[in-house]
């Protein structure tokens, strides 16, 4: 199944995404958010669906918000795919890294983004964003992550290098969470429809390819981060686990930064494609 | 003013405190939340209370909680005391170092905490905690940040030292949010009572002393924070800052790590005393 979330920012209305058709979930739930999950959401959206309960949305000329309500958590595993931890300048790590980004900064998978004020290295990473669908502590084994997930979502994890790398203290959030970096859509899709494991991610800047890996390539894959995650926290339902960025960001060096003006889209294969032009904040 | 909330976990009741009794503020919020700082929470409850419209509270035996609902963000401040850099290895940071906490692991002040799995080096820091009161983003200048705080808090930035050093990959936050590593409260005192430039924090284990030191300390004062924190993300109404701990903390070789059925009791000057049972997890 897919989900997804139509109208002005903090508006959106929860929709169900059938047959390129949109359907109002307004009275199935509040949300697409944690209680939506909790609450065997997606089941009881099929079975309002089948039962021909369903409204059609007009989507021509609306806004696609992002397909999850602001989460409890945004947390990132940074260095999981190795070229892109040498393009960095890093080892491929031991262990997943994590960091958080600030869960204000989802935003819709269209919405403009404004480069921060003083950046001169605003970077793209589209990334397999992975959404939680019931609390997660202290998993036995990768094996029970698959139990774990809500669905799946292409994302543009955007970082400023210089506030990320240069003027952080090695703290990575701070070039991570200015707002609206966190580009999440356009729909969620379930796991029954997703083989995590080999999900073509590209990125393209004005139309130039500048991303074209594969989750193959993952370190830790989608199963070992949540097992993970949960030996150190608790994943709540709803909560976004970005699972890292594959090479051909611009801190390689290979690349310009972004400039207002820019157009940078992503997409994860099956996860739908974004759009975002850049304007000066 | 003072504010608290009181009940289980979940379903802690808004209440204001006033000559050492507790009123209820059902009538006037849904919760000590966002919502409740923008809409002028402090001056309704004030009023309420003039106006005798308040129920007092009986607390006897009843669990205090955080007196903040969960935030949407928990921003530390890292390494803001000088010789508390020391202790840790580091020299004192020319900017402010920031990281992210989880929002779930906001706890009640006087509730038990788990010693995570896995975990020999869970450490305490007192800290003075900035709850803000609107939303903030790129402030003009340091002197503005006053208008954007809600209150102060007494925090415990729990912190597991081998998650958050050793298999982190030099990311801090995956000792950061363990759960129930950010008791906070046991109320929040709004800026009018408060000068936080000389407050004093202190930590006790087991009835030992092991911090006690001054506000006047920071390395960052709480408005450069405020405003600094302004510039690289946005600020929501509610959202918990933690400004940094002094020196005296385990990790500093001098003090052994906690251990179950240790005791560790905090407070910072006029903002109330904390009081944690450690049992293992």
């Amino acid at each position: 199944m897919q989900f997804a979330r139509i109208g002005a920012t903090g508006k959106e209305i929860p929709a169900l995404l059938h047959d390129k058709k949109y359907y109002s979930l307004e009275q199935v739930t509040r949300d697409i958010d944690a209680d939506f999950w909790e609450t065997n959401g997606p089941a009881r959206a099929a079975a309002a669906l089948a039962a021909g309960e369903l409204a059609e949305l007009t989507v021509d000329g609306v806004r696609i918000g992002a397909p999850i309500a602001r989460p409890s958590s945004v947390i990132c595993v940074g260095m999981n795919y190795a070229a892109h931890a040498a393009e960095s300048g890093s080892a491929p790590p031991s262990v997943p890294i994590i960091f958080h980004k600030a869960p204000n900064t989802v935003a819709g998978p269209f919405d403009p983004v404004a480069i921060p004020r003083g950046s001169t290295k605003t970077d793209w990473e589209v990334e397999l964003g992975v959404v939680i669908g019931r609390r997660a502590s202290y998993l036995d084994s990768p094996s029970q992550a698959h139990d774990y997930i809500a669905g799946f979502v292409t994302v543009n994890d955007l970082s400023e290098r210089t506030f990320q790398l240069e003027v952080s203290g090695g703290q990575w959030s701070k070039g991570k969470s200015c707002a609206g970096f966190c580009p999440t859509g356009p729909y969620l899709v379930t796991p029954d429809e997703v083989d995590a494991r080999g999900l073509r991610l590209r990125s393209w800047v004005n139309g130039d390819i500048r991303q074209d890996s594969s989750t193959r390539d993952l370190i830790f894959g989608v199963e070992q981060v949540i097992y993970d995650l949960s030996q150190f926290l608790v994943l709540e339902p709803g909560d976004l686990v970005c699972t890292g960025t594959p090479e051909g960001v611009a801190l390689s060096g290979r690349f310009p930064y972004l400039k207002a003006g820019d157009v940078v889209e992503l997409e994860v294969a099956g996860l739908g494609r974004q759009r975002q032009e850049f304007f000066q904040g």
